[in-house]
């Protein structure tokens, strides 16, 4: 798995058998996921994952920190995808493309994360999420001004754009597409607006792309 | 308040006074929002509405019936708002902008009903949120068809562009837009992207106009 800091975890967390450490996690994104944060036990995830509950405080001091340490776990994920985009890419649009792909394939992979991360954006969870070790947009944030600025400089996208806004728009456009295919609720809002049950994702993808190329060219 | 169709409450919740009516309603969007619809009590509810738990099961059959009732009415006022931006404005561009402003309006007038919204969307909640007598999407989604067909029609909208992705990306725009003053995680997050802690509301709305207006203007 990912490697993660050691922050959230105790330091026996990080000695384990890497499969064990796995387990745990990934049981303990699919109770966050299923029962939500509060109404998630974390005796039953030590149960479900074949520990003692004895060990699971050995590694963990607390929820919290388990929730955490999902938090950063996913970050790291999410970091991994983006920092390869960025590297095989060079074309501007091709980019945003690519990041559509991403996302989708990231909710479609993930599941249980991304259902984890949408409940890690309301103000319930406010508390929680402000303690992560690291702030998930801001990656998305300096990419997406990183990306702008050489293709301004480079004469490809309008001088006269906000590199700031526009990169906000277009995060806004890249997460509510994630958002589409990670929980029921965004999934029947896709449907309800696009009027199908499963576009083919190519021809969605090349209508958003259109609607971002538009946003973004010289001279309107 | 607004008319509630009867659905999720029973018949003596329409027969009392309106400001108890009220009352009830906005505690349990107050609990709800704090707690998540998982930790909030009924009796807590009833305690602080200052009603007694017997009257609160003679109007309302369960929590989840209670909850049902709150995603009524928060559909209600939604739609109030939508109806009057849609009878005001003849321009395409000055619709989208009004609905701009009407989204960050509504997410500072109704904090805690927004709050409760975001929760919906969240996977753990999707039994519930199908339960909802309306789709919230619905009446967006058809606002959004309509004016751009029309707008398609009088030739000031591209004919080549699709109105059902369209709708959808500009749905995700102002659907972003109004979460990004709903919860802390949202309001972290615009204020890294934009970097600055409070933006000037009309220059936003202004730069996100432009990100919208040339993404439907002609001859791109």
């Amino acid at each position: 798995m990912a490697s993660l800091e050691n922050k959230f975890h105790k330091s026996t967390f990080d000695k384990i058998d890497p499969e064990r450490k796995q387990r745990i996690i990934d049981v303990a994104i699919s109770h966050f996921a299923k029962y939500g944060f509060k109404a998630t036990n974390i005796n039953n995830i030590a149960s479900e994952a074949g520990i003692s509950i004895g060990s699971m405080y050995s590694y963990f001091e607390s929820k919290d920190d388990l929730y955490l340490t999902v938090g950063d776990y996913g970050y790291s994920l999410l970091a991994r995808a983006l920092s390869e985009v960025n590297r095989k890419q060079k074309d501007h649009l091709k980019i945003f493309e690519e990041l559509l792909r991403i996302s989708r394939r990231y909710a479609l992979d993930y599941p249980e994360l991304n259902q984890v991360y949408l409940e890690m954006t309301t103000q319930g969870m406010s508390a929680l999420s402000d303690r992560l070790s690291y702030q998930f947009e801001e990656i998305t944030a300096n990419l997406y001004h990183s990306i702008l600025e050489k293709a301004q400089e480079e004469g490809q996208v309008d001088p006269e754009i906000d590199i700031r806004v526009v990169s906000f728009c277009l995060d806004n456009l890249i997460m509510m597409f994630q958002y589409s295919y990670t929980s029921d609720y965004y999934r029947n809002r896709m449907k309800i607006f696009l009027g199908e049950e499963n576009p083919d994702e190519e021809v969605l993808i090349e209508k958003v792309m259109l609607f971002i190329k538009r946003s973004l060219a010289k001279g309107v």
